[in-house]
């Protein structure tokens, strides 16, 4: 008898695309707070264009080679859902406990691939050209995002064959994106200023806002992940909010014996990293597991933040320490934590389950990181020659925003500078 | 026996009402962004206020004149549930395959009412006295929003029974709103200063928030639409989702090609035109109809917001040209485009189902058009003549805020302006 | 046999726990937007911290003796369930017509406590020391949180043994948070400059957003807690939309009356005060009642926000008189208003159920009052004593958020003064 779709799952996996998709305007904001004045459009810009771009690739090839059967080697998908062929709205995706309408799983998915290369963007601020960014976004969804999906959720992906475990993207999302950013940080160069100029968050109200409506979101990421409202949802979702909160203690803890006072730039980037590091692992550890996971990503990227000022690449706004870090340590604790209820099977060394599941977690990690670093890195040197990837030092210094766009994100004369008009340009 | 209430179904449309309820304060936002400083809380009032205005309106009369059964010609319904008389939260309201609670059906269609009259209130921005607006609301609601959804929603609506299609509210909820628009901005005249000065948005921040809330707010309304958690509200959700995007890229195309380069207002404002024509037609069309459907109302509206300062008149927040073009674009497309996968019989002219929807639909847009316009347009020079609906020229350039509300937006000298101060009035 | 878990149900509880974890983020940027440009931050950490610091109380302690089998007298809860012991995703919840996962009633159950301590913050704005409230808020949550909660809704707690009804929180989370807010505005005293300078909002956009988005989350909330997608779910959700616009029209009404002018920041105020009202009672009355106790929420509260100036106490954002004073309005009410058909049994003074009620609600409106009242100080004193609760005077002139975090809420000089750097600190 074939799957018939499961009204409640259904009705749970609508408000988590919904959710997710949010997820993006939101960290458009969240981006947006944390640069200057004169970059904010630019940076909303990179994230909600992604939403377009992502999903026209998404529909003509990349759901097909993600999630089609496999074509060969566990390494990309087939081409027989191209287009969305042979998927119309009774077409059920058969989950562990029913089914789900193949295009709502499609849909789902898509909003993961969307949220992933915005994420990238944040390495790149306040001096990314905007043509390069079109181009980029969806050759990058195709030749990174694509294939590492198929290899860690695709039917037979050989890093699910492997038996390393991601549940709602620590590898797919985290690893991939922010391994991703170091790459294009090289390839674009510091911005001007860097290291000299304080360049601080022009709004930190903004980055708040975003970080909340981000965790809103987040929910419907992991727990919606369980394509069901039962009990194990119920558990990812507690192991979100668990590690988002631990994700924020860790951080303000360093920051208040480091540097003897706690902000809320760290509190909003402490609740990301802890929320980054419970992606992959939110659907194996139980709830002592995600309170170890949070707060260990909100003390290690709180660290891992400052790299780049020894390093000398230009984050801007940390994706190598919040998400590529952060993913780093949640997949790798699943080794660790991984604990039966959750799991049904495995379990990790911490709970008499061996080394090997950490060797495998420990051996996806690589094998994304240097993909998707390698292939961005090229893709970001190819995307500079031939489009132009980074904006001329003149529209840099006076201000992004206004070359790339002939708009200043707020009229009035607003934070203090007067910006200069359209009728003047 | 009796339909009995499908927990899913339920579920989902609880969700779908808070998501639509979330799109008037979105709405709020996304227009509070797009004016001056001066004006921005004027702004946010008549979408707050449209609220409670239009749910006792609705609770008293409204529900039961646009859903009761119908008085007689297909016009109006009758007032055997006025004041909510003979629900009970055991009534079911039978849906397709099964039922939902009859008070959350009246409360989702409440909130289409609230956001349909608070959208009319972009065209007359920075202008727009307060009472006025109060007075009009309720009016408006009873005398254009009601019948009009009976027409086509209602118990033997004669819209329906002529059999025009509109899943959502292109009709309803955008042809009304824009034709309105376009009266109310008739009645009251353009801004002093319009086609002077440049009026730019004052928060464009805001107004990329406003629009990605709106957009999650729109999965609510139209999946929510389908009153079921099944597949086809998840290929409604991927109409909403792909009409949006290309919106966004249809209208961004345009400034690229038309002034050489992409703006941050137009990718916001591209979004709510694809959402806006993917209403009524997100029912009938498929996957690749929503991206025709999208790429239109992104092309057509980009032009359409223009015609204003052509024709004169001043449709401050470009209500007619985006919510009005939309709406007849997304509804006529309907003709051209409805697929039998999605409707269960009717075809579109491109999928040889004859001519005969589209002369339908193209009645229905003229019908509605005409009468939200020709009644809006008496009422609001009603409401002109008695309650007065515009401010003084002297409360007008010195700030509408203050002047209505003692209040100015930002406190401490913000906007590079000093406001003068409560104790100073 | 054992219940087993209601999907639909689940699906629902899902929603509505990720909307009441939304309020927190929500209410910090309300309360961010109301106080002066140089405070902000301190006030939006105020209530993130709460979410982590709530969280681990009560994952260890909280819901235990909370929600555990009554430990004697109906005061408190026993350990068995602390650190979560016994509980895994399997564990069921038994409701009145299934089950949810016992995971996700704690969770839901958690976002509540949340919420509860982050109101209290609004009465200390812009001069709590940071510290301080670290201190305060894992205490304030096991001495006053949890047993009121469990004196209301736990298995044998008296006040429900003794027939009060509270259906989402008007005594555990309103009366609470507002006997508790006057309790700690006593003991830290009024700000510097209270009843002289205006102390204006400095960002009512942010306000208004963050109204709309507590309204939002407040359908989950109160219809979350019907713990079902059915009727009385969808009473409630209505009930809490009616009341929500009815608190506005109220609080508008008196404005007008009164001032000569309605302001957006009664409107959102007198949102607040509707939903804080039926709170208590949205699951008692009728959609009239919820009219009367909305209306009755906004004009009260509208006028009992003034007695802090002739009080002399400095209940910065009102708790006292929006949550306070709404709670009781709401509570109190359900002894005149509770209907059968909402309540299923217990009918209030107005509808033939006699004066029992009224007094019941009454004598736990006092209980209440009275225990987080005392409690509180006692607790907030010794906080002072020990930790200190207040900054220096020259902290709280030159600017908290400095001061506390390092940080400034807008860079470049944003609200036309210019911000200390950080590195002239």
């Amino acid at each position: 008898m074939p799957p018939t779709i499961d009204p409640a799952a259904t009705a749970w996996l609508l408000v988590s695309t919904a959710l997710v998709l949010l997820m993006t305007p939101a960290l458009a904001i969240f981006y947006g707070g944390m640069v200057r004045s004169t970059g904010v459009l630019n940076m909303l810009m990179m994230s909600f264009i992604s939403i377009p771009l992502v999903t026209v690739v998404w529909l003509l090839l990349g759901y097909s080679l993600a999630f089609g059967d496999d074509a060969g080697g566990g390494l990309i998908g087939d081409l027989s859902h191209a287009g969305m062929a042979g998927i119309d709205p009774n077409t059920v995706h058969e989950t562990a406990h029913g089914g789900v309408p193949e295009l709502l799983f499609a849909t789902f998915q898509l909003t993961f691939a969307v949220l992933t290369v915005a994420l990238v963007s944040g390495a790149i601020a306040d001096r990314a050209k905007f043509a390069g960014w079109m181009v980029f976004v969806p050759l990058w969804t195709l030749v990174v995002y694509v294939p590492i999906a198929h290899w860690v959720w695709g039917p037979d992906g050989w890093l699910m064959s492997f038996g390393a475990l991601d549940y709602a993207g620590g590898l797919v999302v985290e690893v991939a994106s922010g391994s991703s950013a170091l790459a294009l940080a090289l390839v674009l160069g510091p911005r001007v200023g860097f290291k000299i100029d304080a360049m601080r968050p022009h709004n930190l109200p903004f980055v708040l806002l975003g970080a909340g409506l981000l965790w809103f979101g987040w929910f419907g990421f992991n727990a919606g992940s369980a394509l069901a409202a039962d009990g194990i949802a119920a558990a990812v979702f507690l192991n979100t909010l668990v590690a988002g909160c631990l994700g924020m203690l860790g951080w303000l803890a360093v920051e208040q014996v480091r540097d003897g006072r706690p902000t809320t730039f760290g509190a909003a980037s402490g609740v990301v990293a802890g929320l980054v590091a419970i992606t992959p692992s939110c659907g194996s550890v139980n709830t002592l597991g995600a309170v170890v996971v949070g707060t260990a990503a909100g003390v290690v990227c709180s660290f891992a933040v400052g790299w780049k000022h020894k390093a000398g690449y230009d984050d801007s706004l940390d994706v190598v320490g919040v998400h590529f870090m952060g993913g780093v340590v949640g997949t790798v604790l699943i080794g660790l934590l991984a604990a039966e209820v959750m799991t049904g099977g495995v379990e990790g060394l911490f709970f008499g389950g061996g080394p090997a599941q950490l060797g495998k977690q420990i051996v996806a990690v690589l094998a994304v990181a240097a993909y998707a670093f390698g292939v961005t890195y090229a893709l970001g040197t190819g995307v500079a020659k031939v489009v132009g990837f980074r904006v001329s030092r003149e529209d840099e210094t006076s201000g992004i925003d206004f070359a790339l766009h002939a708009e200043t994100a707020y009229a009035e004369g607003v934070h203090g500078h007067s910006p200069r008009r359209l009728d003047e340009s």
